[in-house]
């Protein structure tokens, strides 16, 4: 059973998307363990203080090392030692140019199944499916969540094996990216989604975005399914959800179809839509 | 005050989010009012149901329109009309090449503050800061979360306003995505951050990446605090903070680079650290 922790200062705020929908019944069918652990339970001092102000002066509070990685190290049930074999690189060495770099360390890691431990921050790997797909080969995963705060240099350096960033907005927190990752992931697991409701979300599986789709009624306020998709003829339904496909690609991603296998049919209407552009 | 709604058939995801940290205190400051609406209960029919098999077959189902529809309406107060001032063009011309594509009809929607209605989906827009900057300037949002089915096209074509996606990757439901978007939303509108907490996680203020934070001890097990950020001379700390800025942006988001207003001295050190790293 594939676990996920997260370590957060906002334990609740998981609650209702732990409980609902595909991640409930996930954790229910025993096919994922969910959990979110307050890391403030980790601070050592009566107050519960998590966070301190940055040396050099600025504004702002920074996320102290001590409390997250000793969460961290009661998740491991051992502590975090400089030669580990789970021991991460610098973390400047671990992304280049936006893209993860495979290094000696996090091979072992990967090799040895040891946990994932993933900061959420803007200044990570932007998260993508295919990051989804190699996340969810995993037996652990650690999300640590700071929340409109900074983290101390050294739990980049020294502690994390991945930094995410789920796109280039600010939020409050990583709550919400965590979810989004943790539900990427459960989504991809064995026996979570059934064949019902796998077929039609799945956008970037074609590497086309979705053609369009009708249902009941026939027709709406006036507003009528196209003639095609009631015609029965399945050949030439196929034909159009494929070119209808790659209009919406073409003119919303066109950088989706760089790279992509297109057929000679595909390549003929693509150049059809271009000349009826330009007009 | 800021209103958004949100229309799931998961409303209970959104409780925790909604009543937690700083989303938790804008809505007690009444600087923001957040619902989430179930939409099955504007389904019209005994057994709540709300989607239906798709025309032309395949798998999968797919999200009627009468219900969605019903919804906005009843938050709307009034009927949805093919001439009404705010509808929209059709979906494939307010997105084009992945930006939006400014209509006469949204301008105005945007002149009268009519409510923005805006579907979750992966075949939105990306949705970034500019985005979050925009939607900040509105007085009433309807999101449309779509739950692991298709939409209807006749509610991307007739109802919407915006589709907006948070990423490149497949998730069970469009609700993770609402929660981004209102998330980044609230926290820029006035009162919401107090000076203490806008500070330091505005990574893309500067459109550079953070550079790092350092806070007690300034030993943690070896691992020491640069000595710069110790010295007490603010100017060198500035420096080393732009330039670690620099350092991590080039070797991480090399894109965040392009258009960005350098000085001469930024200029010089990315030089080096080129020259640097072709060595």
């Amino acid at each position: 059973m594939m676990r996920m922790d997260v370590l957060t200062l906002f334990p609740e705020m998981f609650d209702g998307v732990f409980q609902s929908s595909i991640l409930g019944k996930a954790r229910e069918k025993g096919l994922v363990s969910l959990n979110a652990i307050n890391f403030r339970d980790y601070a050592g001092n009566k107050h519960g203080t998590v966070d301190d102000t940055p040396y050099g002066g600025g504004g702002g509070m920074v996320l102290k090392p001590d409390p997250i990685f000793r969460a961290v190290e009661d998740l491991l049930g051992k502590e975090v030692e400089e030669d580990a074999a789970w021991q991460c690189p610098d973390s400047d060495e671990r992304v280049e140019h936006g893209q993860a770099v495979p290094v000696e360390g996090m091979q072992a890691t990967l090799q040895g199944k040891a946990p994932r431990i993933i900061l959420m921050c803007p200044q990570g790997e932007t998260f993508t499916q295919r990051k989804a797909e190699e996340l969810a080969q995993e037996e652990h995963l650690i999300f640590i969540c700071g929340h409109y705060e900074g983290y101390d240099e050294r739990i980049r350096e020294h502690l994390v094996t991945d930094e995410l960033s789920i796109g280039d907005y600010v939020l409050t927190g990583g709550e919400i990216p965590a979810m989004t990752v943790i539900d990427s992931v459960t989504r991809l697991l064995p026996g979570v989604l059934g064949n019902e409701t796998s077929a039609v979300t799945d956008s970037f599986s074609t590497g086309l975005l979705e053609y369009p789709h009708y249902t009941r009624p026939v027709e709406f306020r006036g507003w009528k399914v196209p003639d095609i998709l009631l015609s029965g003829h399945h050949a030439n339904i196929e034909l159009w959800r494929r070119r209808e496909a790659l209009r919406r690609t073409w003119l919303r991603r066109p950088d989706l179809l760089e790279g992509l296998e297109l057929s000679r049919d595909d390549i003929a209407w693509l150049k059809q839509l271009k000349e009826e552009m330009d007009q």
